[in-house]
């Protein structure tokens, strides 16, 4: 199966659209672990899959202590994405892309700036080989995003000029990626990216609470799935709250 | 010192212009380090600075053996530079800065696709705060980077389009940028990104070799550092070539 339907299926079992984005501040190692596999443990029902960034693969090591937080989303049925935004030459992503899925992740989020040739395409490749997904960045959720995801861009010296997110977008749909990430910050760029992606391209939207991004506009805009970090990680009951934002994009 | 100056320091010493990426084919994590830390003993006499990317840092982990291999470089007198290409929200950013540079390294290589704002200003401020350097990526060397480098961009709404590797070197001007990678494999870039950098910012021209740039074609238009992977670290002769290379840079 397709990482795109485990998503689907993850997501109608836990009745939940909430990606949890498992971001810790600094600590040492030892305590970060901990607390990362407490928080998993405490959300795991209310979430339909994990989203790790170097937060924790920096201090904890892809093949170290990394590899057991992975078996422990795995054995709650939850995917896992590795949020490493791939953008370098296409060798490197290769190997970029072999390491992440051999340590267990099930998708990694890349950056489409880089271009297919010699670019992105082997992380498809790979990804595909692997059975394994892609998500691509499209916008982003922070104050910069419109300085580089938000410009008008000539994709060809004679047409228009066109947004670079909507070009991003196109991207997605060409290359057939398994997601898009468009910012919960932006509600209108979900809309747009929306429209262009309908149902073949799933969003994936972070940037929700401690960056000021609400779940209800998300998902109203067409986001299939909010990625929440800081607003459950950092919460006084993280259950409580992954519960909670669980509930607010179910009635919509 | 700032790591601008202890480049130039490590360059004059070492008469070399060479900047050793440590790109390693995937293999057993011990067989990888007994294999760079090799590398690195058979060539440091040539080069002038240690380029680490993903195919060291995942497999070795940040806080295990890339320390070691770090701290060899140090014991040389080689600056290290981690190709993290960093391009994430700025809190993540910021994060992703301190443990590279906690870690030993000396100055991280970023993306300006990102932007300032909750970008990359939390990563030059980082690097100010703990002495250390950023270099941006401005032209990539693969096949697909006009597909996102080389587009012409509008920066505001109302001015003329420019190229977003003209403008992404403006940036590297504006934020004061260790270094500024721009790809051998298009020279003429090089040319048109020096006119704009001047001696503020020292060009980094990664694709020498493997990827069909040549050194001297870079040097003489306008690149300070030439940055060679797989050309040294696939050879036959490590150090032979490393030395060759040097020799070639050091006649322009």
């Amino acid at each position: 199966m397709s990482f795109k339907l485990r998503m689907e299926q993850a997501s109608r079992k836990a009745d939940s659209r909430v990606v949890l984005a498992l971001d810790l501040p600094p600590n040492e190692p030892e305590k970060l672990f901990l607390k990362a596999e407490e928080t998993l443990e405490k959300t795991h029902s209310h979430i339909c899959a994990v989203k790790l960034n170097h937060h924790l693969t920096l201090p904890l090591g892809l093949f170290d202590k990394i590899g057991d937080l992975l078996a422990q989303a795995r054995d709650y049925g939850l995917p896992t994405i590795m949020d490493c935004k791939v953008n370098d030459i296409g060798n490197t992503n290769r190997i970029i892309a072999e390491y992440y899925f051999k340590a267990g992740f099930d998708a990694v989020i890349a950056n489409p700036i880089v271009g297919w040739e010699e670019g992105l395409q082997p992380v498809f490749e790979t990804a595909r080989l692997m059975n394994k997904g892609v998500i691509l960045l499209v916008y982003m959720s922070h104050k910069g995003a419109p300085e580089g995801y938000g410009r008008k861009v000539f994709m060809e010296e004679t047409s228009q000029p066109v947004f670079q997110y909507k070009a991003f977008a196109q991207k997605a749909l060409q290359w057939n990626a398994d997601g898009a990430v468009v910012g919960a910050t932006y509600p209108e760029k979900i809309r747009e990216v929306h429209s262009i992606l309908g149902e073949k391209v799933p969003i994936y939207s972070p940037g929700i609470g401690a960056q000021g991004g609400g779940v209800e506009m998300a998902v109203k805009g067409g986001a299939k799935y909010v990625i929440v970090g800081r607003e459950i990680t950092l919460a006084e009951d993280p259950a409580k709250t992954a519960e909670k934002l669980k509930a607010s994009a179910k009635h919509l």
